[in-house]
């Protein structure tokens, strides 16, 4: 039983940089991020061009074989076997779960406020079974009251950085010197907060994942239909309540998907995109409160999105009704991170 | 296939009326509180004392044949046959998710402010195959925004109001004039606002639902173990946390439950209690919000809570927190709720 692996065309969306066909360009980095469900892994030549990407279902909780039957050699093997067969030599850097106390070697946090010197300073290296050195890169740990950690999204908020307008991605000076807001929706959405290139301070939401467990395990399943087409009045919809009644808290709004419909103002089918609006709409109303806290508008944020684009579309959406008009999304972030702290790594060298 | 029945001797606790015999006085109303999940059945004389209890796990998702081959009968039988073979011409109200659309017949909803005349004048009559006709009692609906609805808790919110000190079940002027908050935790804990002898408005919070699905269906229960007795501190600590994050909300403050576990910070049998008391803290922190909004301070509320008593003893220690230190149990809301308006339906004569 081995993960499923697949070849995947770069979508390269309005980046600039040319389609490198693989085999034309001399491969230079391995670069993996290694999740809970999935595993990507990126061949980079020596100007950090992505010649080719792989993408299997074995993230550490899915390993081909269980891990201490050499699990992560075997997913490590079937991801990258074929690059390092043509290029033995290849460096290897690694983020994401990986690096957790359940991943192939654990990684110890570095704590915030986290540049990307602390990273490759935290950075371990486990030697796979076929020899190669793989370097992964520590999760950041934010302490206090309502301690916070990250594994992976550290990578993508520097590869962020580095896709700012007028920067380059081997520019030591592109994380710039100012507050950023970079937001990573998804299962458990962070919300980060960089300051002169370190990130200063994070919050996590478990959006996604609260959102999946009251449409599939409670009471709102019940009467829920998945409509044909995303529902992007019903969505602004659960927004806009979760904005208004932001202070009665999730519990007490989640409850109206049911009455609505109960009262027939809410139809089956609109509950699903609902019951996400009303999430995601609590998510920005304690996003919202957190930054104030700080005396920091969201509405004067122009936040940088990293994730799947339908759902950071809808994101752009609700911080609108926020007053949050300068979002913006930021593809490549995963990449560009990867290639960036391998360069700073020494694992090779920018050209 | 039948639901499991259970006679049971009642809980008598602080309440002053004498433990009455089965069968030495004379019975004058079967009254039933038929939820989802269970039924109860009581059986009172003339004086509204309870004579008997019976038990089933014969809510009305969990008939003992399908609704259609006669469910609800089988299960009214099963509960109330005995009595009614003892003296067949009983009265008969049920209150409770047995009047929803789901139900036996649909008691359509009340709408707030909803007095007892209102609740009376909603009674809807379904006839049993053995020839008795039920009394169903309507819910209570509040229309809106954010509609509200209640089966069942309308019963036990009148039964609380007639169990107040220096009143009398069946003193129409028990409910009193002024203002009085009362709470029904649970898998959807209700908050109402009784002016007036009315119920004049109310909230749902999915406190327990929630909890149940986070635990059982989030990363959070990975890591939680049972605790061998209930842990007040780690209870206290949640409520504690959400009391002071609250504007952060459950999705972020939730995740608290894993980090102060990787950070060592909360042993993993601290973490069920620990959960529980974030959800009922933002449950508060919700009501606290809600009420505020119509200048009423929830810590000068001396609340009512009807409900299992270790989860009401929880939440008067959650309150407390809160600054509310006058919230009191009230035991028999149910039977008192029923018999009241069993007498103010007719059904029965007061003595």
């Amino acid at each position: 039983m081995t993960g499923r692996t697949t070849q995947e065309h770069m979508e390269q969306g309005k980046d600039t940089r040319a389609a490198a066909q693989p085999g034309t360009r001399q491969a230079a980095l391995i670069a993996l991020d290694w999740g809970t469900t999935s595993l990507r892994a990126y061949l980079f030549d020596a100007a950090g061009e992505v010649l080719d990407t792989r993408v299997s279902t074995a993230g550490i909780m899915n390993l081909p074989v269980p891990a201490e039957e050499g699990g992560f050699d075997a997913a490590f093997d079937e991801a990258c076997g074929v690059w390092l067969a043509q290029t033995p030599a290849l460096p290897v850097l690694a983020a994401g779960m990986v690096g957790s106390a359940q991943g192939w070697l654990q990684a110890p946090y570095v704590e915030t406020p986290a540049g990307e010197d602390a990273l490759v300073g935290g950075i371990v290296k486990v030697r796979a079974a076929c020899g190669v050195d793989v370097a992964v890169v520590p999760g950041v740990l934010e302490p206090g009251a309502l301690p916070n950690v990250m594994r992976g999204e550290e990578t993508q908020i520097f590869g962020a950085l580095s896709a700012q307008p007028a920067s380059d991605a081997a520019d030591d000076s592109a994380a710039g010197t100012q507050a950023a807001l970079i937001g990573l929706p998804g299962t458990h959405a962070k919300w980060a907060v960089v300051e002169d290139a370190r990130i200063a301070r994070f919050y996590t939401f478990m959006t996604g994942e609260v959102y999946a467990a009251l449409s599939a395990h409670t009471i709102l399943g019940r009467t829920m239909k998945r409509p044909a087409a995303p529902d992007t009045a019903a969505f602004l919809r659960g927004v806009s309540v979760a904005r208004e009644h932001g202070s009665a808290g999730l519990l007490a709004t989640a409850f109206s998907t049911r009455t609505l419909g109960l009262t027939e103002q809410l139809a089956p089918d609109e509950q699903p995109d609902y019951l996400s609006g009303l999430v995601i709409g609590h998510e920005l109303a304690g996003l919202e409160a957190v930054l104030a806290r700080r005396d920091v508008a969201l509405a004067a944020c122009a936040p940088q999105l990293i994730g799947a684009d339908a759902l950071c579309e809808r994101y752009k959406l609700a911080l609108a009704q926020f007053g949050c008009t300068g979002a913006h999304l930021v593809r490549h972030a995963t990449e560009r991170g990867l290639w960036r702290i391998a360069v700073r790594a020494g694992l090779v060298s920018a050209s």
